[in-house]
């Protein structure tokens, strides 16, 4: 059987940023090569970073990254890596019109090419673009129509961006009916939680639709709301793992493939396959190689169990935005509550507590545990915190207004977000919101008060998995033997906003247990009332919450962004109306 | 030739309120038939409002709205209004499994029904589906595969919804296949600037292809982002203007057709047309009809200018917003500058001046003149302002924290943002933004400051078009022999954001005619830096605004929602990542 030894760069691309990007390519090809590699691969997008959204738009980036990927090549050339055969991802044109969609020839599209010898020897598109959740891609791409095959070293190796894993038939059956060897994805799949399981099962089914050994290649790092999680993934064709990579961790996953020869009853070139898929095949040489000797061992890296992954995405997400954005340093309000708390310990994990500055801002209602909790979060991160009592401007807008009951409790956050705002802009920290999903949804924050903030860290996570994450960040620093970081006074005392006297959360809302479970049904399952009172839960209750939900969305819009680690985050995967009459769920 | 009377209702549809809705529609068919109408015509998804957004993947309002279809035939056959064929756009399922989509039977569809008797004569889903600007409508939806063609009074009447006849082929080729004699559309087409001209050009241009008259009924009123103008057109086979519906106003276009008689060399029943469409002819019965003696007379309804047309848009817009999510009045900071001026004449006349309450919060570095603005256009147009100043608020912030530069003219901004907040929250007001789009578009303002607010009614609206706005309504109201509500200092003196002394907005900013046409160029034409500096601009002066336009991108998400007027609004229609290296433009 042939042998190839193939290279998956589970790399970090920077939107926007084609040179970097390039650079990166080249880096991390040469990398493998020093390792024998024989087809390097990067992931989708890779050359423009993913998703680039209505920059596919612009004339002149994808003139850029179609120029870039022609210097590329070139380079790869010039600097001695031209012989091993390297797949990218990029943003191209198409060839031709695609009337059903109304788009001219030279439409943008989601291409990869496989550079080699100099040059581009193949290039081809996405054939099923998803169009749900988070993904806009019929807004900004129009469908690739051919199978691309790469014969080489003795085998043939078929090629598939992303999606058109996700769909049924495509390229999967296409590669089957080609008689590939190999079915190599790139792609640009966001975090979910749990989505490594399912990923596995449906690279393995694919595996076994295909006929063939499957390798995935998934990006990390982060984009906005999206996290990506690394993962990548190499299957033979029963379905056998042969290699994993770690998850959110950047690298090169060297695995040595046996691969079945070419075979003789495979169609010709030109044939036309499952979906109307148009086989193209390019022959990119290499004589059949034996196995090596010392074949690599890439393994197959342990999985994190949930609360440690979902951290993990926390924390990739907040570095990302802060760093791509060219801050150093963030600013959180400390109010002793477990929300500021998991954001800080979150923050110190992602740019360190030297780049964490947290400022207490205690009012008259603020209690002398909050006080107290906020500083021994500080003693135990190593955050910078200060403290400023919000009394003197709160007396001077009592002062004018004369303000009562709500508008009063709003005001005092709103103190605090001004107050944020202005050692932000005094200092250059970028400020981080501190509010759950639980809170968002049912709009319990005040708007233009705790809801300030250039990137939310725990936008996505329901109260009750605040707890848990607070006590396993806890639990594995004693495992580590280092200071646990969240005081324990801010996990077991009841949540209070402390904007009146003795308040605490339930006064307003339901236990965050019965609380959050209706969320998941109303929110994740897009379940209607009738079906959540259907399933047990008490009807005042899923009326109530359904109706909270539905008036706080105008709040949700100007919500900051923050990383998605759910099947439905508030934000591009969820949208509503905010004008809406809907009153049944 | 068979005759046919129609009435296009132009009506303004609510959002999730099914049940108004579909009071909406037995009122109004009950006014057409009065007035003799054998086929009245509703706009796209009137049933539900449009666009209902991710309410669409909701299994309980889907089957609100076909239950409430079936409700509709039944209870307008009770009314005594069976025997008038009414077409409503309504949301149903599809049929059949749309494989390249990933989408089973059952599936969301954007669809029109023709009630008759009691029942549901036909029913067919929107062909072309639009997924470019603000609409995502292959996230919602699945295509419809078939040509409706009702046979009434002698003639045949093919349908189609919307998109059907702003791309090419498709409905129109197929209604001319089926040798149609009326091709009726039925839309949902948000307002753009011009986009008049450009409707009834394409109406022209389709009943040209199609050979046979074409009714054009869009809908009026706003939902969020989206407003629409009405504007619903009839034309004859050769484009000749039959009738032409107010903009911006509810009400019943009645015109009388010669139609010609249902053609014996027309298609069977379940020929398959251009684009795969297949014929479905509903036979609804009638005899022929002659002219009548006394045909109706719909007319031409006359065009507004550029101006007035814009402003109607941005009040229709405003005043949706408010009633349609239950507020009565509205709360604005009024600095004395055009910005806040022009957005209270909006107010005025959406709400009403009675409901109309404006703040003036002086600084120290207020002009004497900005107060007395401020007060001039409470008087001209009699809407309730205060003062509140807000130097005590500073005086306490600035004790705390010693801000300087930026941090400190922000701060001024936030503590009215906070102070209109609390005024809100006290009163019930709804806050009103007065950003513009030169501005957001650069970033020329204060994130919780001068941002604060539910809605931005001139979000959409450069500077330079500010101005015209103002003189505009003006004049008119010196045409009518009113009070002018803006007053001409606030018009003719410089802008400034009067946040330290003597500030002006040229200061940090090209002068607004400049600023306004680069951004032209890269908002609206999303032309590269390049293209732009070829256009003959300044590259300095380009590569500037590219750069504050590209930054300002986290601001803009955080804005309120606000009317759109242009070809590309901030918005859903212009989705770019926040986290971009790109800097080439």
């Amino acid at each position: 059987m042939p042998h190839l030894r193939l290279a998956l760069s589970q790399i970090d691309p920077y939107v926007g940023d084609i040179a970097r990007n390039s650079d990166e390519v080249v880096r991390w090809t040469r990398h493998a090569a020093e390792r024998g590699a024989h087809l390097v691969a990067f992931p989708e997008m890779a050359l423009t970073g993913y998703p680039v959204e209505d920059l596919a738009l612009r004339r002149s980036f994808v003139d850029a990254s179609r120029a870039a990927l022609g210097e590329l090549a070139a380079r790869l050339a010039a600097e001695g890596l031209g012989e091993v055969p390297v797949v990218v991802g990029y943003l191209g044109r198409s060839e031709h019109d695609s009337p059903r969609l109304g788009r001219p020839a030279g439409s943008p599209q989601n291409c990869a090419a496989v550079l080699h010898r100099g040059a581009v020897a193949t290039r081809f598109a996405k054939h099923h673009l998803p169009n749900y959740g988070v993904f806009d891609e019929y807004r900004w791409f129009v469908p690739g129509d051919q199978l691309s095959v790469v014969r080489l070293h003795g085998t043939d190796v078929a090629l598939a961006i992303c999606e058109d894993i996700w769909q049924d038939g495509g390229r999967v059956a296409a590669a089957g009916e080609a008689r590939a060897g190999l079915l190599l994805v790139v792609n640009g799949s966001p975090y979910e939680r749990e989505k490594d399981d399912v990923r596995l099962e449906l690279v393995r089914r694919r595996a076994a639709e295909a006929g063939c050994a499957l390798a995935y290649l998934n990006m990390v790092g982060a984009q906005d709301e999206l996290v990506f999680d690394g993962d990548s993934i190499v299957v033979d064709a029963d379905g056998e793992v042969l290699a994993r990579a770690p998850q959110f961790e950047e690298g090169c996953v060297l695995v040595d493939l046996e691969l079945p020869a070419v075979r003789e009853d495979a169609p010709a070139e030109g044939a036309v396959l499952a979906d109307g898929l148009r086989l193209v095949r390019t022959d990119l040489g290499g004589e059949v190689l034996p196995a090596p000797e010392q074949p690599v061992v890439a393994g197959v890296a342990p999985r994190m169990g949930d609360e440690e992954e979902i951290y993990a995405a926390l924390v990739a997400g907040t570095r990302a935005y802060v760093r791509k954005n060219g801050f150093r340093s963030v600013l959180i309000g400390l109010s002793g509550g477990i929300d500021s708390a998991l954001v800080a310990a979150i923050a110190v994990d992602a740019v360190g507590a030297e780049n964490v500055y947290g400022v207490s801002m205690p009012s008259a209602y603020s209690s002398e545990h909050s006080k107290g909790d906020a500083a021994e979060l500080a003693r135990r991160t190593g955050l910078n915190l200060r403290t400023v009592p919000i009394a003197p401007m709160f007396d001077a807008y009592m002062g004018q207004l004369g303000l009562t009951g709500l508008a009063e409790e709003n005001l005092q956050s709103r103190l605090r977000g001004t107050l944020l705002m202005a050692v932000s802009n005094q200092e250059g920290h970028i400020v981080l919101a501190p509010g759950n999903k639980s809170e968002l949804a049912v709009g319990y924050s005040t708007l233009y008060g705790d809801s300030v903030g250039a990137y939310g860290p725990i936008k996505d996570v329901y109260k009750t998995l605040i707890f848990r994450l607070a006590r396993w960040r806890n639990k594995a620093a004693e495992e580590r033997g280092e200071t646990p970081p969240i005081p324990e006074n801010s996990i077991s005392k009841p949540p209070s906003a402390e904007l009146r006297p003795g308040q605490v959360d339930t006064d307003s809302l339901p236990d965050y247990d019965l609380l959050d479970a209706v969320l998941q049904a109303y929110v994740e399952n897009d379940q209607g009332r009738d079906a959540i009172v259907a399933a047990g839960f008490d009807p005042a209750v899923v009326d109530r919450v359904v109706r909270l939900v539905d008036t706080a969305e105008y709040k949700r819009r100007q919500y900051p962004p923050g990383p998605k680690i759910s099947v439905k985050a508030f934000g591009r995967d969820r949208r509503l109306p905010i004008t809406n009459r809907w009153r049944r769920g």
